[in-house]
């Protein structure tokens, strides 16, 4: 659970870090190379693909932050936690939960639900 | 989402007929031919596998009823639902929620995670 926990945690820095050299340098640590990400609003596939679809996010919401919104629950290759969204230091907007399966101690292929949107976005 | 809910209802009603004949017969409806199921606790895979897991769990806590705990959730080819289990008329025991893909109409993957169970179980 130790590992779960650090990918999540990797996964969600990702999401942050709008440094591009970091966040690139994160998401080779926490994805596998042929990785795939689908949710409702959208999609990436391998480090390129999943590198600019959260570069749309963070230029899209400017100032959002991504925090882990309950324990990183796992078994086998088996990952569940659940992430929170919103302007830094206001209350979140969007709330999210997120499915994985993890290879060699790195997500190979997340789904992700939303479990709040506001109106209109 | 109709297909979805009906996908979702199908599949619990297969969890709690106890009927051999016909709860196959949902089983047929509801997974496709090489589906799997998985667990923290169980895995089953095809139409015989996961009829066997489905059997050996109503053997198991006998009397036991599966409601659905949660709205349908679903896009694309993906699915999530909430359910929850304890003996029939008395308060729920066991809860969780399951995500899954969906082909043809039917399940093809189910991965289940637990979100209560009680002490010793």
């Amino acid at each position: 659970m130790t590992e779960l926990k650090a990918i999540a945690e990797n996964y969600i820095a990702a999401w942050n870090e709008t440094d591009a050299a970091a966040r690139r340098a994160l998401i080779n640590r926490t994805w596998t190379e042929g990785a795939t990400y689908v949710d409702p609003m959208m999609q990436g596939e391998g480090h390129d693909g999943i590198d600019a679809m959260i570069a749309g996010v963070q230029s899209k919401f400017p100032g959002f932050r991504f925090t882990l919104d309950s324990k990183v629950d796992g078994y086998g290759d088996k990952i569940r936690f659940s992430w929170a969204c919103g302007p830094d230091g206001a209350p979140d907007l969007v709330k999210g939960t997120d499915f994985g399966v993890v290879a060699d101690g790195r997500l190979r292929r997340v789904t992700g639900f939303l479990d709040q949107v506001p109106p209109g976005m």
